[in-house]
């Protein structure tokens, strides 16, 4: 049944249909003039016929949204849009000019207006008064009258709803409002304020500029022991976010009248940024083949992905993580909302709602993939909002997890949170939305297990310190990593950790509590820094315990594996042996060469190890991820840095393997500095050199950033940047 | 994109699609030989490879569901179908015949497989072992072994996967497992139990008689003061119900791995028993157009819908909701879960998440129709589930509020629960899920508010007594209507309900704190009982509580309203005037005639009055809603009341209309009785009676009740019973 159906066999619920879009006919809005319902039965009687007082009928001019002065006190200089944007909770100003000076007779109110059918007990119609007769929540003062202009303030509340108002000024006539026309220059966006007393209210101003100001940044990616990092343009200020971001709750069909609740707007938030269910902005996808769409590591940002799925109307193809996060965050900051993009590595992705990640082993010690159905992502990118969470008990407001990466797990929910950090540390799993689901991704135990001939599974080790290792964020100001871990979890083996994980355990959450043998045998796997194209050297320690020597049979293995931790091929199975002095540790030493991955490799830049050992009674288990890193992409900058100045920037890349890359797609981009650019070539010779060349003209002053990237099938995540400092 | 599309793009997040359905083609489960992974390794040694032991290659004859005992045990007798039906946590019995009797090197194992890709680890498969060799979660043991025949106990974990499990019985061979063929016959059904430690335990049997095994009940509507009832044919047990329930789990594509889950189930069916976004089971229609489809008043039970559904694979037509619980109802008690519909008088139906329930008035004391909108609808349904709730801290288990009526408002969830009751009644609103939004349903005070020629809205009155009036349910073991108010909440004006109010607050529950002018003036409306086109005497008592005379000019509103509050066709408005002497009350008395409503009817029994009424500075407002009675549907019984001897039922209706009844359709079932008929007249003359004779086969003893509905477009909530004794 279509949406649309659903109205007409609806009538006998609603009045009016409730209304769910900015978007607005010109003509279906107040009449110009309106007389009074009660014309006739008090006001005949109460108002002289003749012309009004104050010397003539009063009318309105020009109505002037005061945008040099409102747009910095409101923090929206940024905003590349024709209209005023305002932050709730902060007087605007606007000045209204009359036909001729008031006098005391005369009255006159503002209107705001949101949706279709606008209520005023929904606040979806906004009176503001300057006088003594009452109006509506939104205080308006007169701050100058001076002849026939009026300078009023208007405030709107710090609940008010957020999208974008249409303004009127009705006059007071004899019998009835005369109002003026729909003029779409004087429409108001409202958004939440980081500024104010606002449920997203933020005390430091280094804060605030960051999470709601910064229009670039920077997102972690790799493992916990390498991180790599690639740059991302949010773009909110960009010309056309704003509207694709209310065009979104529109699409969404969110009702106008929750739009100023930031719980059920960030939750809605997170299930529109994917396609599921609801033609949302982005289609996941996690094969190998991209070739319908653009491939997820090519973006290098948010806006042009924005203005595709507004302009196209549908699902814009491919996405993975790192770009639900950003794009989401985009629409947060532009919004208003303080928000951030974190990176937890090593992510377990069960679920049925437990907190056991099982990874499945065959007799001979191999991984058995076929009975393993849990992943552990190398890492996973999700948004934390801060805000006030009055529905939940005090000391959970803070920062606030929502993931819009659709998690096929859960109870088919595509969208998760706001789930608040603090119950996460405290393992408060009890409150919405979603808190067991995100501590499950930092707390999972791994429970190895072995499964026998029969089809029973054995478990051997657990490990509970393996998922969640680090969760990071960009720090305030800089690209350097800001290791947020504390904040979703306490130290490992602390008092308060084992009192959190016996609350989770107590809201339901499913741990292991396998008796294991005591071990007297372990294993660790570490490598250097590997490089895609060179030789890796895998460091495998066995350590042994006890007092007697110990021979291992050791299985090592080695795969191409996607992000998510889900094997694309292998290319290694090394049984080996090893004996072990008592209280010693043995090492061994496995080189893979670039001639045993590179044919496996496909898009792929994860290698994934895993050793087994069995000695007697003994089974002991490592796994190890190494992320080979990509060569460079330079950038190079020339001309003279200054607003509506023209500038260059050359990008060049040399194919450092020898083999050809072909199909390469380039993208480049900078917020206030140039638009989203592609460029393509065909082949690219091992050992050659590529060099792009684009022009741009700055339009914000200040630190800004230029981001490029490259890929083609055979090399992905290989990235670019160039700071500069615009003057203004 | 399609969902299937989304697999084939998800090939790097799991080695296997996560199973989500129930049907399993017959040739894609485990191979009726599996070798030994590690034969070559260790087993070639430690087995001989000649005959195996104990004379001869063991293997299995017949396997036998015990059905005669097994049903019993688990009261599950009922059920329609051909395999056998158990509740987890109990054991059943299995008999397995072999070529031979069993010796001492023997080894077989029973395996229960659900879904496609069946896995040891998420419970989906379960191996169920016999002797020392460790198994699977679910116990096994022998209980009798007779020559070649063993009769064997398992015991589902009470935390098992609810669904239909294939069994198969494995004999360890010399090389692998030697697997019995795929035999739908041996098919078993596990349900959840409420007589066993289970998450739906229930401590007394009469209630597990009723809200688990009771196939028919009673839905209560009309109002407060008036109730009417409504007999409901549940049929959990009929024919093709457990599966057409599963099937709606298979459409949901919920995880086989969740289904054991209760809370994630039940919330999985509050969004699946409506067709928005997941092509559920019924289309609501609240509009006067039924044209399409059936009637809602013409149901008498949830079998024909469920048939219907599965065997159209859409969405059925149509449902009020009355209907979505009476559907949910069976889905529930179905899959062994308790559950119980229940009855909210004058319940609120806001839009924005807060406590207050806006009703606006114009200057002239009449219903702004045109800005009002909220409603309170004149009753609502919804189910109730006895379950734990281990999510939540203690005391918040019990009755749990589960909705599937689609709610347009809240963030656009077509689902609603399991919230808990216990915690509705403290405001404990932090919790999961949607307590917030049920809490207002029975807790909202309604806002009279006056809109000015301006267009704000000034707060002249509050109640916050009319929503949430009365809460009941059908009494355990009778008809009779339980009033469970008391557990949703507190006693008006009590000390705990204002510590409610205030706790629901402190969780933001925004609340009406309008400071009102101290009244002296009140009034109140009564009726008498309304027959269907007989004349109403309305009763209008104004009291004046204060120390001078007080002249009120009255408006007295009258309209035809749906049962949501809406109103449908406006027929009275009546403007007087009474002088109420201090200290005194007076009654105007306004009579309702048949010729002023009935041409207004359409398919509507609900009559709406306001009276609202103006003293200088005083204003008063008060609300009657009177439910018109319908004439009697008649059922006679005849034959010999004793299962599979016919049976004969005559249904007579007369038309006691001066108006021709048009287009008249009749519908008549009994669980354990009659399957769903239908009988259509095009014309029912005045005065004049029609009669509609059917026989039946009783196929259930105990007490039986026959349901019979009429239906006609000037004509809905016509119904009628008839309660056999049938003898074994």
């Amino acid at each position: 049944m279509s949406r649309l159906g659903s109205q007409s066999t609806y009538r006998g619920r609603y009045n009016e249909p409730v209304p769910t879009s900015n978007i607005m006919e010109d003509d279906a809005d107040l009449p110009e003039f309106e007389p009074f319902d009660d014309d006739d039965v008090t006001l005949s009687e109460a108002t002289p016929r003749g012309p009004a007082p104050g010397g003539g009928t009063l009318s309105v001019c020009v109505v002037d949204m005061c945008q040099p002065i409102n747009k910095p006190n409101h923090q929206t200089v940024g905003y590349d849009i024709q209209n005023l944007v305002v932050r709730r909770g902060l007087e605007f100003l606007v000045r209204i000019t009359f036909n001729r000076p008031l006098s005391g007779g005369d009255d006159f109110q503002l209107e705001f207006l949101i949706g279709a059918n606008p209520s005023a007990s929904k606040g979806s119609m906004v009176v503001v008064t300057f006088g003594s007769r009452q109006g509506g929540a939104w205080a308006g003062r007169v701050v100058e009258n001076e002849g026939a202009s009026v300078l009023v303030g208007v405030t709107p509340t710090p609940d008010a709803i957020v999208g974008k108002f249409r303004t009127y000024v009705a006059v007071v006539a004899a019998r009835g409002m005369q109002r003026t026309r729909r003029d779409q220059s004087t429409d108001v966006y409202v958004l939440f304020n980081a500024w104010c007393p606002d449920a997203v209210f933020v005390p430091d101003e280094a804060a605030r500029r960051e999470y709601v100001l910064n229009d670039y940044g920077v997102i972690y990616q790799g493992e916990a022991t390498a991180i790599s990092q690639r740059s991302w343009m949010y773009g909110q200020f960009e010309k056309g976010i704003l509207d694709a971001c209310i065009y979104i709750l529109d699409v969404s069909r969110m009702p106008i009248y929750n739009r100023g609740n930031i719980i059920q707007l960030v939750r809605k938030g997170s299930a529109m940024l994917n396609s599921q269910d609801d033609n949302g902005v982005l289609v996941g996808n996690w094969s190998d083949d991209f070739s319908m769409g653009t491939s997820p590591t090519l973006w290098t940002g948010s806006v042009n992905i924005l203005l595709k799925y507004v302009n196209g109307g549908v699902p814009v193809c491919f996405a993975q993580c790192w770009v639900f996060a950003g794009v989401f965050n985009t629409f947060l900051r532009c919004l208003g909302i303080p928000a951030r993009v974190i990176t937890n590595f090593s992510s377990a992705h069960d679920n049925t709602g437990n907190l056991k990640t099982d990874l499945i082993f065959k007799p001979d010690g191999s991984p058995d993939k076929r009975h393993t159905r849990d992943s552990i992502w190398n890492y996973h990118c999700w948004n934390e909002v801060f805000m006030t969470r009055p529905d939940l008990p005090a000391g959970l407001g803070g920062w606030q997890v929502v993931d819009s990466t659709p998690q096929e797990t859960s109870d088919g929910h595509f969208r998760c949170g706001p789930a608040s950090v603090a119950a996460i540390k405290e393992g408060l799993l009890c409150h919405p939305f979603d808190a067991g689901f995100c501590f499950a991704e930092v707390n999972s135990d791994v429970v190895f297990l072995k499964r026998d001939r029969y089809g029973t599974l054995t478990p051997f080790r657990v490990d509970s310190t393996h998922v969640g290792q680090a969760v990071y964020t960009k720090a305030i100001g800089s690209d350097t990593p800001f290791n947020i871990t504390q904040t979703y979890k306490h130290r490992e083996g602390s008092a308060q950790d084992r009192q959190t994980m016996d609350r989770a355990e107590e809201y339901g959450c499913a741990r292991d509590h396998s008796e294991l043998p005591e071990s007297q045998l372990s294993v660790i796997m570490n490598s250097d820094k590997a490089n895609l194209g060179q030789d890796i050297n895998l460091l495998v320690d066995f350590q042994n315990q006890g007092d007697t020597p110990r021979t291992v049979q050791a299985h090592l293995c080695g795969s191409v594996n996607f992000y998510t931790g889900v094997e694309a091929n292998r290319f290694k199975d090394y049984s080996f042996s090893v004996t072990v002095p008592p209280s010693q540790s043995e090492r061994v030493v496995v080189r893979i060469t670039p001639q045993e991955y590179l044919p496996q490799l496909g898009s792929q830049l994860s290698l994934h190890f895993v050793v087994t050992g069995q000695a007697l009674d003994q089974s002991v288990s490592a796994i190890k991820v190494v992320n080979l890193q990509t060569p460079p992409l330079h950038l190079m900058v020339s001309g003279r840095p200054q607003v509506q100045q023209e500038m260059f920037v050359t990008v060049s890349f040399t194919n450092p393997f020898n083999f050809v890359l072909e199909n390469v797609h380039l993208a480049l981009e900078g917020p206030g500095l140039m638009h989203y650019r592609t460029r393509h070539y065909n082949v690219i010779s091992p050992q050659a050199t590529i060099s792009w060349q684009e022009a741009f003209m700055p339009r914000m002053q200040g630190p800004r950033r230029l981001i490029a990237a490259l890929d083609c099938n055979n090399l992905r995540q290989v990235s670019g940047i160039a700071d500069i400092m615009i003057d203004a």
